[in-house]
């Protein structure tokens, strides 16, 4: 049999993967990486760090170099080499090297696409005005550092305040900048439902970011001082010294599209579970192809590192001719700044919605990442969605300062098993004082769900609040409902309900609230057995306030 | 129908578990607590942090009051009454007012035992003097707070080194002791696997802590000036002016015992997948009764708080006629000590072993906690299990100072939703550099293992290194073997293998190790490609130390 021909093209996480697996399976494979930057498998999700000085040597982001793939795996790694089409009929890829303009071409018994996605960069008035970046590649963030060196920037806008805008602005922060965040969005964090962002926006709120919802760009022009300023669709003007295109990046599909493989509607590679494309000799795999989402089974556009790698060691066994496959994405993300976690997997009510489910609950949690007698517990915000019809985990998001990964992980780990919220409750996880609880907050996520599930107890969501008359009961202690209420709420504390629970409206629904849930919960099953109509407020007071757009509106624009 | 009478004997994790949610099931339900103790509801697990100081307050330890349990759920707590003996016939149990000594009769419909484990206090010589104390209730702890700040003791001796041996350990340490554990295993956290429990070993001895291992305590005696002597049955003496004992705890079975209920081989209470005794109006829960383990089916006496709450609760919902079930328990733990944390969940190779199960195998990993490009990665020092038939997960253990929790919480959520190696390669997690890696440990351990079911590597074991003639080939560069190698190891580095592997002999086994695993990996890919008979050594030479006999031996004898 003749030594197999394998092209990759694009040498980062899904490529390089590929690439590995390739040689382990087949020693004798000519395997050849064509990467049109200048460097072979970098760390991508390492550039913000990296312009915040967080990771101060660019050589740290160097996962292997040309050398190492030489040496250890035998594979040629062509640096500054792009790939500028393909000819199916030949098998064949043209090649143009980018320093001295030569093409040539390469042929191929198997081609593996692995482009990934670019930044996108609006068309706005002024975007091409020195200062304004995006950050994508390891030289992206040499351009930023070398701005901030040479400009000292007092003043930074951030433009898309998803994971990498939030991540860009605590490290220009970090760099000893005051940073705006604008976002035509009416949150942060776009992959979380509103009220789960809303702990985002109020941490990033407190450390020197102004963040500036619900309003665009609308055009970009030079400052008298030689700076910039940002002017916005609202009328609202920010000086600054360096600006930060986030928006969001779009799959590197033009190469495959210009080829005639098949394209999704989502504009990424369209692929089937052994990561071939619609030419039997093409494979594609990373942030370029769309992807089957596990829960809702839709083809999606979700890039993320982990399920890139997985992809490439999928086309690698496939293109070996064993029979792997990747099943699909559930979109477990994190994000990390100024001390706060936010994390997701699976899928949120909002794209519940979008997609058209309507069978799911949501629960609300407040609780402890560990005891709570343990000096330095923190709360974890948790939002747990899960199908009404029989407790399947359909999505899970986690905001606080420890613990959060944990949680998701578990979480996450449960929805790829088909788990539902029963198998949450019943979880035996790791307690020790300082790790968890004997009811870790995956177990009490499960119990609140599972207790819905059983007709132990209806909820009410805090979205329907304006719409409903029910009557609202506030079971906190005074003290704590003088500290601040809910219009028309009425105040009788747990410990005095079976005192005074008469006073309460036969016949008219009660929407019954605390703190966090827990003690609402036992009013509830109390007023349940008594003949009253129930439904427990999930979350309570805490997730009241964060659905409380009055506040909202207010701090947004100080 | 009539008020259901339920009374519960224990009022800690599991019986308090049970009682509130009995209130919230049964709002009628007359409900009484009987607590021979001073408290109720108490926080077992805080006990060493209390003695350490860490946790100043003990009222933080008390996690609901009788008056609580009375204003809020209306339920009963009577402390210092301690139930003497259960008469089934006529369904009362005799209670004794500890401090009057007076004698009642309390009818019950329904009876849930949780009366919890008891410290075993060994018959030694000496073992009553002054100064030597078990830890197991809140009296305890302050009694050895009390000790401390009277005599103010220099040095201190905790025989046994189990979870609760080493939290002392480590908190008698904060109290400024020099510290010995005494152990008669030959190795600490009996729970873990040895060379898993040598990482701990080592922690442990770098922090003032002197570990006596496969050595009993002989005698305590009184030394002259008014301190300890504990001697040991190697000859060996301590001075200590406190000694905690930490051997192991066993079931509070005596009362059920006396009962005539059906008592297990290993002491604990049986109880039906409804935690129901041998008596269809006696229910038990916690630490006092036997629970199948959830991977070899066995009976198995494992106390552990959550599995304690579950039951409690299942225990209320079959009292109130619900169809609850309590299935098996997995031994999830968790210890944390000197920066280290170690962990567990599902079965060790130890225990497999004792059941005669042989059909499994075992992977070594060493993977970083987050991305080593991002500053602070640690390692963590991973064990799985899994059946050698079809990679079902059997067990997990982990050592290291970072993220250990949140990989076995994981693995112990696959293991209960019957997952395998497979699962764990194809897990979705949190990436961000600060969280993990695009490849979290998860996911190698998982690929380890799946490169191991699907034949594309062969395993050796460190234990069988000595038994072995197989050629031993170090694949590390020269200067990592030129810093320790193992005995009769021939270097060759993974990147000059392909220029020299025809050194290597034909016909001979060969047994190829790295560092970690990884390089080794990939080295005996290629010599099974090029005709050779090759073997991994899992975990590399990071392993083999954690096997080698010679340096533990040497360290301990200090």
């Amino acid at each position: 049999m003749a030594r197999k021909r394998v092209v990759i093209v694009g040498g980062v996480a899904g490529g390089a993967s590929c690439a590995a697996r390739l040689r382990r399976l087949d020693e004798d494979a000519g395997i050849v990486i064509l990467e049109r930057g200048y460097y072979v498998s970098f760390a991508n999700c390492g550039l913000p760090y990296f312009v915040g000085n967080v990771i101060q040597e660019e050589s740290k982001l160097l996962l292997a170099s040309p050398d190492l793939f030489r040496e250890r795996f035998n594979i040629e790694v062509r640096l500054r080499n792009e790939v500028i089409s393909i000819d199916r009929q030949s098998r064949e890829v043209v090649v143009r090297e980018v320093d001295s303009e030569r093409e040539y071409r390469e042929p191929y018994d198997a081609l593996v696409l692995s482009p990934g996605a670019a930044p996108i960069r609006p068309a706005l008035p002024g975007v091409d005005l020195p200062g304004i970046f995006t950050l994508r590649s390891l030289p992206d963030s040499e351009d930023i550092r070398d701005w901030i060196d040479a400009k000292k920037p007092r003043r930074a806008v951030v433009v898309g305040g998803g994971f990498i805008g939030l991540e860009m602005a605590e490290n220009l922060v970090h760099r000893g900048m005051e940073v705006t965040i604008i976002d035509v969005a009416d949150q942060l964090m776009p992959p979380l439902d509103p009220e789960m962002a809303e702990y985002v926006r109020r941490r990033v709120a407190k450390h020197a970011v102004h963040v500036q919802l619900s309003d665009g760009v609308a055009e970009f022009k030079s400052s008298a001082d030689g700076g910039l300023v940002v002017a916005t669709q609202s009328g609202a003007a920010f000086d600054a010294g360096l600006v930060v295109l986030s928006i969001g990046v779009r799959p590197e599909s033009r190469l495959a599209r210009a080829a005639g493989l098949e394209i999704g509607d989502r504009g990424g590679i369209r692929v089937d579970s052994r990561m071939l494309t619609s030419d039997p000799y093409i494979w594609a795999v990373g942030d370029a192809v769309e992807v089957k989402n596990r829960i809702t089974g839709k083809w999606e556009w979700i890039p993320l590192a982990g399920p890139a790698n997985r992809q490439g060691r999928v086309a690698a066994d496939v293109v070996c001719g064993r029979n792997s496959r990747f099943s699909s994405v559930q979109g477990t993300a994190i994000c990390g700044f100024f001390g706060l976690t936010a994390a997701l997997t699976g899928v949120t009510e909002k794209a519940l919605r979008q997609a058209g489910i309507e069978d799911f609950q949501a629960v609300y949690l407040h609780p402890a990442h560990h005891a709570g007698y343990y000096p330095g517990a923190k709360p974890i915000h948790l939002k747990i969605l899960f199908r009404g019809s029989d407790g399947l985990l359909l999505g899970a998001q986690a905001v606080g300062e420890e613990g959060v990964e944990r949680r998701i992980d578990v979480i996450a780990m449960a929805i790829q098993m088909g788990g539902t919220v029963f198998d949450l409750e019943e979880a035996e996880l790791c307690y020790a004082p300082q790790y968890g609880s004997a009811k870790d907050p995956v177990n009490l996520a499960g119990m609140a769900a599972a207790n819905v599930m059983r007709g132990d107890v209806d909820l009410a969501s805090w979205r329907e609040l304006d719409a409903t008359d029910a009557f609202l009961l506030d079971v906190r202690e005074v003290e704590e409902f003088r500290d601040g209420s809910i219009d028309g709420a009425v105040n009788i504390p747990l410990s005095k309900l079976r005192a005074r629970y008469k006073e309460l409206p036969r016949g008219r629904e009660i929407w019954v609230y605390c703190r966090a849930g827990h003690r609402s919960y036992y009013a509830c099953r109390f007023l349940a057995q008594n003949g009253f109509q129930v439904r427990n407020l999930s979350g309570g007071y805490r997730t009241y306030r964060a659905w409380q757009p009055e506040e909202r509106r207010q701090l947004c624009t100080r």
